[in-house]
């Protein structure tokens, strides 16, 4: 055997439509492409960041930083969250990652032995699990439950905890995974709900980590609440970086912080560290300019502003569209840029949301994502970043490819 | 558990005295870090470079790229590979990667199991130990031998690979991996030893994988083969990257090529193509960079002949030095920018080379790093990049710390 067992795991659904999408592109073929979360794709990295960028570059900033992040950047992520969450957070406590998959990475690699245990909330962020799964780990899924505005179903959760204290299984589950803002669904927590899953995170003793890259980009009036406002006296990890909120994908920039002091988390610091000294150091001169980033307050508020009510029209116009669609159910999303319709397959002659989504490509070329990547069959993923004559023309095609396959 | 088993073998002997060294630096004290090789650092990274990069980030080159790398450089690795070695690489055989050292998560990830092998000639870059062990990979040791100038010791390889097959374990060896030009040695393989090698990994049908990073910082009249050049119709692997010969360890640039078109060789580039969408990408604007340095063949002839001639006299000197230390016998480099002396420990109180390089930082402010971090115990590694009057400097003291330690 050539390749380990583990690495028939390694995928990412976002992406497996890209060989096709790149194909019919050589034939000639313009796709709409709404399936990557790439904000500087549509919005340019602001001038003051790729200002920042430069400067590090003509200050020759091009050796290797510390592994575990320039001190410049760390001190800047501890700073905004004191400024925003109120967090007495230590710049020790920040580890810079290439990207939150690296933090996964690390994370997973850290903590999984063969057989144990994350908990994800489906629909999960498709990259959660083959993560997961190359490093041995397996998942016990809770909802977001699509009835109830993809709010966590707590009650649901009380009970699996429960159950799975009861039976003893309890010591194989590492961690609880939730992301707010969600992707897929753009889901934006309610405080009280929020509260609840930490309580029971501390009740029974979970690690709790909460991927908030998006947390700047909420709308439609909801408030976005982060973890390190409610979890106190109890080991928790936030994951960011500056990749979204700042506009800035292509950096590769990311942070894990593990804000408290206790022993479990003073371990889990160390141990991502040695993690981080495997490959030595993250993208350099990209560190400084995200420090730039979150330090500019003023010119990141014009910015974020800027951007976030953009997306709230064209997230808002586009569900509008959705809702129009007799086959789809679909949830407006208040926070992230994604929306995640519900096909009424049986009304259609697709078999499954897989086949949707590379029909529609292959006759619209508008690239979507099955929602099965995400644990949501029967939904597919579109990205609401493309401004609205593109998004309109991108629904349409998906609405008549509709009406064209129903029976 | 909080961890993984294999957690536990995460680490870097390279960084590890970087707290200790941080923290005399907070006490006022300078010091002399000769423990990463960090071209950057002494030659800063050629205007030209830098300039491309400026230029991408001002074309807001700031999105994903593909997971598999950009086009540009995927090319300008191809084409280089034609210039420097003749060798028909398609852009398709190249995956960018975050650094050498995502390259190795990846191939490890990819193909170990369990107990399953990888063959490491000792002494091997301090890396490929723990990425290898953290998938559960275990190495078989074979050598350079320093009674023969660190050349690899051609005819041990092939008894161990003869008994490995009698005994049915040569099934279980994943790869074989070398280094050429060699970290820490120094050593540019003989391009008949380098045959040689070849031939075996062909005869036994293993796997062979070449991290070949420094492949123009080589001096002292030697002569550096590529491993391209020489292995035709079997499957294998070069390393590389900008870090090193494009001085520019900052940016995370890395490439592993597979050139050849057999069925082996496709199914490693697949199979690590689906471990680079996990990651979704690399840092864009600095494979734009890299780009250019590898096209700009002119600027980078300038670039490299300064810094090689540069690097050719420093190590040269250094080594001198080394050797008028009675305690050290020290082989001199002919490539990369390493000098691995070795220690007579028993002519010392100190009873390893880590007490040695730890004593020889608390007590002189000089940072190296220990032998034993490389496969190397009782020798220790110093990097020959900083200026003379530095090396003067350092070496004076680690000779006046023997005198001072010396039996």
């Amino acid at each position: 055997m050539l390749f380990s067992d583990r690495s028939r795991y390694a995928e990412n659904p976002i992406e497996e439509e890209d060989r096709v999408a790149f194909g019919l592109q050589k034939k000639g073929e313009k796709i709409i492409k709404l399936s990557r979360g790439d904000p500087p794709s549509y919005f340019p990295t602001p001038k003051y960041i790729l200002d920042a960028y430069i400067e590090a570059l003509k200050e020759h900033r091009t050796t290797y930083s510390k592994s575990e992040g320039a001190d410049i950047l760390r001190e800047a992520v501890a700073k905004r969250y004191r400024r925003l969450y109120k967090l007495d957070a230590d710049p020790d406590s920040v580890l810079v990652t290439a990207g939150v998959s690296e933090a996964l990475l690390f994370i997973d690699s850290a903590m999984m032995n063969e057989g144990d245990r994350a908990i994800l909330f489906r629909p999960y962020y498709s990259l959660y699990l083959p993560i997961l799964k190359t490093h041995g780990g397996r998942p016990i899924y809770e909802e977001y439950d699509g009835s109830k505005d993809w709010n966590i179903n707590v009650e649901r959760l009380s009970k699996s905890l429960k159950r799975l204290k009861a039976d003893g299984k309890l010591n194989r589950v590492k961690y609880m995974m939730i992301t707010n803002p969600n992707n897929p669904t753009g889901t934006v927590l309610d405080r009280n709900v929020l509260k609840e899953v930490v309580d029971l995170a501390n009740e029974y003793r979970l690690l709790l980590i909460s991927d908030e890259i998006y947390d700047e980009i909420v709308y439609n009036k909801a408030k976005f609440t982060s973890v390190c406002q409610l979890a106190k006296g109890m080991p928790y990890m936030v994951l960011n970086g500056a990749s979204k909120v700042f506009d800035s994908t292509g950096f590769r920039i990311g942070f894990a912080i593990t804000p408290e002091n206790d022993k479990t988390s003073l371990a889990i610091r160390e141990k991502l560290y040695d993690y981080a000294l495997m490959r030595l150091s993250v993208n350099t001169p990209a560190q400084y300019a995200a420090a730039e980033a979150i330090n500019n307050t003023v010119e990141h508020k014009r910015a974020i502003n800027t951007m976030v009510s953009a997306i709230e029209k064209r997230a808002n116009h586009a569900t509008k569209l959705l809702n129009e669609n007799p086959l789809f159910s679909t949830v407006r999303p208040n926070g992230a840029f994604y929306i995640l319709p519900k096909i009424d397959l049986k009304e259609t002659k697709f078999k499954d949301d897989r086949e949707f989504v590379d029909s529609l490509l292959k006759e619209e070329d508008v690239q979507v994502t099955r929602g099965s990547g995400f644990g949501a069959p029967s939904h597919f993923r579109i990205v609401a970043l493309a401004p609205q004559e593109i998004l309109d023309l991108a629904i349409n095609r998906i609405n008549k490819f509709c009406r064209r396959h129903s029976r």
